[in-house]
């Protein structure tokens, strides 16, 4: 059926709350992620398609963060977002951010002290912060936490949600309202997008899906096991960084040390053997087994079957290796094409007397 | 804004391939659920609304199975389902279907017999099965299943998902298309219906929200529990009918039994003290601790705190007793509104050239 775009709308639009804050054309965030997005390409990527684009920090010093800022700051116009660990951030990063004037930095992991936040807030920068209940939630917002992304069990990486996301949006949009939320977990796809909106979200926090695009950093060997996948390929586990038991469980892809070690953590002792090698910011690092470095392209050697490849279970739904930019644009037009199925079909819903 | 309703649609409709099947005026079918829909007040009511109500026929035996059909159908001339458990049903089960021509038949927990369900469709029987996992999907649209039933881990109850009904339903609906899905878990309210509709599905599988009606036969005590809850507070546990290891895990709400004894599993011996009585079929029957009958108003007498009490991860979302009707109404209101929102605030979707 013929459709009448509105003016500045195209197939590849869709606003909400979210977009109109943000200056993006479509409500979708890259999730901040340390590793495979600790190079400016994904961010501009998905910030020029219109999305908001992330740099993850992990273990990143402040100043090499500035340096990453100001790289993708060379290359894109577009807000993107400085995306922190809590306990691994530190008030020099939070500096950083302010000096640089981000559009956005968003904190996972635990609360950010009020302190930062409103520093943050001063210098212009919007905070959002990842949480797993409503509890959580609910802290957040009266802290003046700007848009809650609510994660979802089903969501890739270090994972401590309380509640699946078709169970925990509703709850924490309800819980927080009128603050906009995110849904974070198993979004990979436009009929998760559209679904995520209907269930109250503003916008979608997607991390696997842009893990496997041509601009992500990671190992073309991991990006690989992300496309051959189902969606019960992965676990919820506690043995990569054993040693740092409050920084899991993390959602990875369930590959042999998985499979062999998941069910005997108590077995876990600090001697392990070399799995690999990676470059840390021109440091050559030695991965041991249970490491909690995420393999990356043209950094990282050794065997990928004994590595933490995070991915959600939205996985099932990555089926090929694509530009950014292809993901936003599909994303984006089949969510639009759902939203608009049940007006455009005759005999389903009234339609507005336009 | 103003709507206009096409011919034959009122703010309370809303079509699918389902409701198009079906003869039904929103895609919306009550889960088959044994002890709280062993009466026909539950599916008369959900029929009468124009969704798709159900028995629950569990342990009733195909004599006690015919009188119920027969009481429902001297009370609506609406098409309605009745839900066998399938290691529990019988072939006598299935001729009372037959003989009475039922619109639907439908199974949980295994895959029918193909003898059956070639036999209920000679008689004009649609047969639907509910499902965890794309293979069972998949299995059962091969051996000619009319509609799958996609359950999700949130969903209440006997529960064998592989995932959450976020990350479950797209990747069923791909497995088994064009075979129409229902999707099952966590959808309680019209947000839920519209998201599960653009994850793919043709309409949705509700249970909890249904126990908490007016007319189920679920014990006041339970009622007001659901009313109570929160979304976290269910466990997905063994310890009800441990007997029967392959009947579990089943969600429920976490009372007193469930917090004292889910992680002890190993430890639940065959002599446990007596809880309760409840009434089956004019029977007075002892309780025990881990029982799995499900408290009954007007039936089971006893300490709710020791009893199973089933509930699904929408529990969050029931805060109040209402008629099935009011239900059924509300979410479809409330996922018309929503379905129709994106291209009714005017700057955000196309909308067809009418």
């Amino acid at each position: 059926m013929p459709v009448c775009d509105r003016a500045g709308m195209t197939s590849t639009t869709l606003h909400t709350r979210f977009t109109e804050a943000y200056g993006l054309t479509t409500p979708i965030a890259q999730a901040g992620m340390a590793f495979v997005g600790m190079t400016p390409d994904l961010a501009v990527a998905v910030s020029e398609a219109g999305a908001l684009g992330a740099v993850g920090v992990g273990l990143m010093p402040a100043p090499a963060l500035a340096d990453l800022v100001a790289a993708v700051r060379s290359r894109t116009a577009k807000p993107f977002n400085v995306n922190l660990i809590t306990p691994l951030a530190t008030v020099d990063h939070v500096a950083v951010a302010c000096a640089a004037g981000v559009a956005v930095v968003s904190f996972h992991w635990g609360h950010p002290p009020r302190a930062w936040i409103d520093r943050l807030h001063a210098a212009g920068v919007r905070v959002f912060e990842q949480v797993g209940s409503t509890v959580d939630a609910r802290r957040a917002a009266d802290d003046g936490v700007d848009v809650i992304v609510a994660q979802g069990q089903e969501a890739g990486g270090h994972n401590y949600a309380t509640l699946p996301t078709f169970a925990l949006v509703p709850v924490v949009v309800d819980a927080v309202a009128p603050t906009p939320v995110l849904a974070s977990g198993g979004v990979a796809d436009g009929r998760g997008l559209a679904a995520a909106l209907m269930l109250g979200a503003d916008g979608v926090w997607v991390g696997t899906r842009f893990v496997a695009t041509t601009e992500s950093l990671a190992h073309d060997g991991y990006k690989q096991r992300l496309v051959a996948a189902s969606a019960t390929a992965t676990a919820l586990t506690g043995i990569f960084g054993p040693e740092n038991p409050a920084f899991n469980p993390t959602r990875v892809l369930r590959n042999r040390v998985v499979t062999e070690w998941h069910d005997r953590l108590a077995e876990i002792g600090p001697d392990q053997p070399v799995i690999g090698y990676t470059d840390l910011g021109g440091t050559r690092v030695e991965m041991r087994r249970f490491s909690n470095l995420v393999p990356m392209r043209g950094a990282t050697t050794g065997d990928l079957e004994e590595m933490a490849l995070l991915a959600g279970q939205g996985v099932g739904l990555v089926t090929a290796i694509e530009p950014a930019a292809a993901v936003v644009e599909s994303m984006t037009g089949d969510a639009r094409a759902l939203l608009g199925r049940f007006v455009g079909s005759g005999d389903s819903l009234s339609y507005p007397c336009v």
